[in-house]
Order: structure tokens, then sequence, then C-alpha cells
């Protein structure tokens, strides 16, 4: 079997706080330099910072995004994938991820928590503003990426 | 432009309550009297027992199968619409629903009310367990109906 | 089990010749008079055309719309289901349909018959421009709906 | 703009004859040393020998996947992304390639070709088994990825 890495998907809004931005910052660059593979949306917000972080530590980033074009995909997107399915793309992150990480959010995000959950995917998160009991949360940033490493070893 | 009928999607547990089964049976009866066609997931639990309350009042159903076979939809089904797509055909509900009234549900259906407050689509639900602020609450299924009529006139 | 109607997708390009529309008429309303339900893209020309001959039968005809809005079906869609997700659709109609009919078409086209062909459906041409070994080609749109029918008892 | 790297799309059946996976394995390395992604439906016969081919390269290989598992990805995809929606994949295929080559292929393969000229993007081969007009004939692997590259230019 081949040693492939871990896909952790990051999700949340396409335009946010600078406090969020600051923790997909953060996530993004733990996931890269412990030698997982970022899986996002690709647009911007949560995403492109994610990315970024994922970037700044020499990780791979993958961008799905919901729309046509390939130039709608933030910057720091190295892989595209262009699945042309507006939301109906949340359900291949959640498939695509071995673990996800939300950072603040709205339904959309809310959509890819139910959907990961749905098909057993643990979901990580630095606040849980629905009260969702099978999501584990975690007090920030530093310890997300951790804890997404951990949830996989059970 | 056509005199179209309303498209209403009833969300739910593929396995539910007898409480819930009621519950949904008289929503999709109501549905029906009201000359709506009833949208669901094709499956079991709460969409059966909707399908079966709307063929009981002579009206129409539709269900979008997850799955690729025609024979997984439930007996009270009159169109089947075979997605193969999984829980990425929660977002097809989403969209082919004018508005969607939820009873119960897990996972799955908390996706589907996500998606759809996501493209703006009203979410009527009997209860509200994750505190989702945008659901409509109702306090039976005597009301749902007309709550989801209410709201496609504002 | 339930005593379901036959599917029949009708597939062809959103513009189209006048004899394809006429084609495509006849074919609608031998679908509907023959108790089945019309299954398409949901859009204009061959689609639009097939679905107005299904309604001048009395017929049901279900539009598979590749765009977000229900506005975008042509007048003679009952069912409206809304995807979203552009060509992608094409899969969900070769899947929804029991057999298909091409009445002309451009590259759409062809990759709803290859999908159809793929998944195991008949497919009826009335002709066959890229002389796909499957397709089965009738000389005119009395023929196709007949040998659709015909195609299912084998 | 960010420098992005170009992404062929390499098209084929799940099985396939030696000639085949050879030329596969010569596309897909020619395609990794001209510094581009790989991007394939993941699975096996013409798909699994363009991945080995890039990775004999040192390339990137995505991988998208008809089914719900990772583990269905042959072992030389490194980015797997899960689509869990069968052939409608094809058409996420035909958007995330900027230009796609097949190499023989059955039906699946004539609808990602059909899908990928209907969203305008060039299409090479190294046969033309259904006589499209507007895919690009070559006469070997060695001249598919160079002709790919110039059909992006133009």
């Amino acid at each position: 079997m081949p040693d492939r890495k871990i896909q952790i998907g990051v999700i949340g809004a396409g335009s946010c706080t600078k406090n969020q931005a600051d923790a997909a910052f953060l996530i993004g660059r733990e996931i890269a330099r412990r030698d997982a593979v970022l899986v996002c949306g690709g647009l911007g917000g949560v995403m492109e910072a994610a990315c970024r972080g994922a970037k700044d530590a020499g990780g791979i980033t993958v961008g799905l995004l919901p729309t046509s074009r390939k130039g709608d995909a933030n910057p720091y997107v190295d892989i595209i994938v262009v699945t042309n399915m507006g939301h109906a793309r949340n359900a291949i992150i959640a498939h695509s991820s071995d673990v996800l990480i939300a950072v603040g959010g709205e339904y959309g995000t809310l959509s890819e928590i139910a959907l990961s959950l749905k098909i057993g995917k643990p979901v990580i998160s630095l606040e849980n503003r629905w009260d969702i009991k099978d999501v584990i949360t975690v007090p920030g940033p530093e310890n997300a990426v951790e804890t997404a490493f951990r949830s996989l070893q059970q």
C-alpha cells in the first residue's frame, strides 16, 4: 500500500474576521509542517488564509471550487479541482478529507460539518456555535491540528 | 409564465419514530391537498411517510435518490430521480424545493437544513434541535404546511 | 412492488432545427400517450419541443436543469429538478431514464448518449452521427417510442 | 496572478491493452517532465499507467475517484479527490483539466471527450474511433503532450 499523505480539510466562510484568518493561517501552516495535504473549498476568507499558511510552510494545497473557473481559486491553491456544482461540492470536501477542521463559518460550513459527521469523518472546531454533539471543540488553533491527527488514530 | 405547482421538500431521516412518521404523513397529505408537489430523498422513514401521505390525498411525489437504483425508492414515489451522488444530492433537494419542512432528522437532515438556508430557502421545523437561528419552528404538523406557504409570500 | 410509470429520457440540443423540434414534439406526445414520464434537461430546443408534445397529450414532464433557477425551465416542464451542476446533470438524466431517445444533438447530447450506454441504458436515435455501435437507429419519430418500449422488454 | 502549473487530464478505460498502458505511461511521464499536473479518474488501466509514468518523473498526480473510498485509488495517485458521484465525476475531470489526452477508451471515455469539447477544452487523442470533428488526433504518445501544450497557446 502506498504511503499516502493525510488529507485534512479546513472549512470556513469565504469572508472572515482577522482572528479567524489568523487561526486559519496557523492551522494551514501546521498541516503543512506535519506533511499533510490541505483540502479546502478554494475560495477566500478562511480557505485563503489556511492555504497561505500551508504554502508558508511549503505544503500542498487543494481547492475544490464550487464554480466553473480556475481563476476563482485563491492564489495559494496548488491543485484546482473545478467542480462547477455549487454547494454540492461540500460533499466532495467531506469525502476527500480524512478529518476536517472548522474555523468559524456560516451555513455553508454547517453543511460541511453535518455531511462530514454523516459519513463518519471527525470534525474539529474552534467553537461550536450550533452545539453539535459529535464536534470536537478545541481552545485554539495550536491544538486543532494535533487533535485532528489524534482523532485519526482511534 | 406557466402556472407551476409549488415544490415543497420534506426532509428527515430514513428511519424514524412512530410520532415522526405520523407527522410526516400529515404533512405530506396537506402538501397534496394544497396542490403542491412533494420533493424528498426518496428513501424510507420520514421520506416514505410523507410520500404515503401525499399519495393518500392524490398528490405527486418526487424522490431524489442518493443511490443508482430506481428500486431503492419507497413505494409511494411517483417520479424517481436517480442521482447516484450520495449526500451531494442533498444540495439538489434544497435547490429543487421552494421551501423545506424538516421532521426530526440526524446529520443528513442537518446538512439539508444548512444548504437550504445557505441558498435562501425557508426551512420549517417541528423541532430545532441545533438551535439554528433562521429555522422557523412550528408546534405541530398541522401548522407546518400553512407556515411553509406563508413563508413563500414574503 | 408499485406499478411505476416508465421514465423515458429525451435528449438533444437547446437550440434545434424545425425538423428536430417537430420530431421531438411527436416523440414527447407518444411518450405521454403510452403513459410514460418524460425526463429531459428542462431547457429549450429539443427539450422544450418534447415537453410540449407530452403536455399536448396530457403527460407528465420532468426537467433536470443544469442551472440554479427554476425559472430557466421551459414552460412545459411540470416537475423541476434544480441540479445546479452544469453538465454533470447529464449523468442524472442517464440514471433516471429507463431508456433514452436522442434527437440530433451536439457534444452535450453525445455525453448523455455515452453515459447512458456506459451504465447499460438503451439509447434510440433518429440519426447516428458518431456511428456508435450500441445506439439503436430508427428511421423516424414514429418508430422511436415503440422501439424504446421494445428495448425495455429484452 | 500566481504562476500555476498546467493541469492535463489523461482519460481512458480502467482496463486496457499493454500498448495503451505503455502509451499512457509515456504520456504521464512527459506531463511530469514538463512540470504539469496529471489529472485523471484515479482508477486502474490507462489512469494507473499514466500516474505511474508521472511519478516515474517525479510529478504530481490527482485522482478524481467515482467511488466513496480513498482506497480505490491506484497506488500512484498523490492527491485523492473522493467524489462519490459515479460518472458525474467525468464532468469534474473535464472542468479541472486545461487540456485532455485520451488513450483508447470506451463509453466512459467518450463521455469525457464529449463533456470536454462541450465546455471548450482541447482534446488530444491517439486514435479517433468515433470520428469526432474537434478531437485532435496524434500519431503516437510522443506527440500527445507536445500537442496538448501547443493547443493551450492558441
